[in-house]
């Protein structure tokens, strides 16, 4: 902040209000973080979904402003009240005062309480996650300079700290455990969506959820020549036959974190062309896995990597990047592709993958979680990394 | 369209592309749908997720324009290809001609190609689902004229298609079956993060998905005073004791369309005052289900529903609305609020609900969707409305 001249930080996107109030947003909310320690931070969200309900941890942040409208009835009560009931009833009497509507008018009045209307205010207006926060801002507190500060976000964001590696390192061993289980059911004849269902019945089973898009039962599963469609097919009726791959890429979620992650199966025994490109892909993987240090360059990480599946194997192979960066809200920088020259720093999470589709033979890929160490990458994956044939 | 004046729509909201092209979007997405029905409608979307993999139907609209890096080999089969494999295929050799980063440029191609750039065209640059589409394609294409025409995508959305129908209520059905079957293995001392487990698990059986937000395990129950936290309060360890209420509200996805229901249950016999509160917004949202004919006002609905339950128990009732709209993204106009004039049309699809919330005492929901007839509502939720006593 102190590099980017900014006086305080408005965090607006869902995963930047999650990553610094560790509230689980529903509505537009603001968190604001100034630069000085001595002045205070503050939330502005909504009445219907106050405080107590929506953080999965006590909040740290005292100040909370509600707009919106919401009703809960709160003098009625006859015997004492719980913590989180007193929280509710706060959060209902301070609304009450102001039945504000406008979460902008609650932000620019802590903006001027704040002393802060003079200065420069970073937020986060990103592509991502588009709002229009600094246009909005901008005209009704015309003495702030308010600048987007994306980048800012995402540069806080990405080393990891301990509390996100272990909801992430959860979420892969919830994972892994779902990908052994339903491997452990494969029988010839068994449908993708039979599959599907034991993987997300496991992860529910071990205290994940299930990841969905839109609402569509997403697990990402595809067997057959269907692993060459991307990880994001959605499992259908087709039945597993003796030589076919079954292939998952993804994982489940957990106290909002994800997993992503890939492993490669085939029901009988791989033929000569399947071995040589899979061993091909592992030693690409293997390779960015070593090269994955502090001090490295995400781009040469990215050139050595497709080089070495090439040499190994597969020499038409092709890719737009052998890995990224990890974090809340999926995709976080780097990207360990060809025009990417960040410099890999102690603590960032990568997936690391080299991933290969062919249209009629199917899609092979090994993808690893992992923390970059001076020593070495710090696994979060675990499960056999290998071509797993299964009888 | 004719009473906007537009020339053609483009679709590029998640709920609006779905709901034109039944294409599941994962990253930026278009869809041109022009008025004159000589011109040929396109799409443009990212290679990384081509038209096989992200459509539940076979693709409706022929011209499909890719952006993007993503390769998938298409030249070593050695097997006669499926259609989906084809598909597959065309697209990554069309991709391949432009490889073709930014789908901004598509797009206005494709207006260039149909003759659209001196028209008006519309984009649903929404507030919920905001994007920069009215500005970016303004600053591209001068000639055109850009205005923003979510409230027409919203217009033509409001009345559901029977496919819609279909949809919601098979999320309907499954989500009933969750609540039941959760109710038969009540016992006290129960979680409720125990009971969220049996209600998931069952929708995952009945081949649904659970809804959760930003990854939390988000099943919409509560138990004991802990139900008058609104209908987003986490699962937690409480345990269920005598004399608790139930509270559920929510349901789970079929097909990218969720279920708004809710019921409220009891372990053990209500006392006087929740008997009497309960008959009370019961007898509210039978006045509600009564009045959701064609040519009824929502704020008049809203009114007199209101009325009821204050005159039938509960004279300190407050509530912003008494149901709304529902349909993909969740919340469809109307809303039968205060401040809604909007006349009830044949084949409008509501949810209709008088929840009450007391701190230290608890909330007390029925919901339940309907379908707006002449003859009356048609019943999606069919589940017994009453407040259920459980031993």
């Amino acid at each position: 902040m102190v590099e980017n001249g900014v006086d305080a930080l408005v965090a607006s996107s869902p995963s930047n209000v999650l990553y610094t109030s560790d509230l689980c947003p529903y509505g537009r909310t603001f968190v604001l973080l100034p630069l000085d320690r001595d002045i205070e931070p503050a939330v502005v969200t909504p009445i219907s979904c106050p405080i107590p309900v929506t953080t999965m941890s006590p909040p740290w942040i005292g100040d909370v402003r509600y707009y919106g409208e919401f009703y809960t009835e709160t003098d009625w009560a006859e015997e004492p009240l719980e913590e989180d009931e007193r929280t509710l009833v706060q959060a209902q009497e301070s609304w009450r005062e102001t039945k504000e509507a406008d979460p902008l008018v609650l932000l620019a009045e802590i903006l001027e309480q704040r002393g802060l209307i003079k200065g420069k205010i970073g937020v986060d207006d990103a592509l991502n996650e588009p709002n229009q926060l600094q246009d909005q801002l901008g005209k009704r507190l015309p003495s702030v300079e308010v600048v987007v500060a994306s980048h800012l976000f995402m540069k806080i964001r990405i080393v990891k700290t301990e509390e996100e590696i272990t909801r992430i390192g959860e979420a892969v061993r919830i994972t892994e455990k779902a990908w052994g289980t339903s491997l452990e059911s494969v029988r010839k004849g068994m449908t993708e969506r039979d599959f599907a269902y034991v993987f997300n019945k496991t992860i529910l089973d071990e205290g994940g959820m299930p990841v969905s898009h839109m609402g569509m039962y997403g697990a990402p599963i595809a067997f057959g020549r269907r692993s060459a469609f991307v990880d994001l097919a959605l499992p259908t009726d087709y039945r597993l036959k003796r030589g076919d791959l079954l292939r998952f890429d993804g994982g489940c979620s957990y106290k909002g974190y994800k997993a992503d992650m890939a492993r490669t199966a085939i029901l009988g025994e791989p033929n000569e062309k399947l071995t040589k490109f899979y061993d091909a892909i592992f030693e690409g993987e293997e390779l960015a896995l070593e090269l994955a240090k502090p001090g490295e360059v995400a781009s040469e990480i990215f050139a050595r990597v497709v080089e070495r599946v090439i040499e190994a194997g597969i020499p038409h192979y092709k890719r737009h990047h052998v890995g990224h960066g990890w974090g809340l809200g999926g995709y976080n920088p780097p990207l360990i592709g060809p025009r990417d020259d960040t410099v890999l720093e102690e603590g960032m999470l990568l997936c690391l993958e080299t991933p290969y589709y062919e249209v009629g033979f199917g899609g092979l890929m090994v993808e690893d979680v992992i923390v970059v160490e001076e020593k070495g990458p710090r696994f979060l994956t675990r499960f056999n990394r290998k071509l797993l044939s299964l009888s």
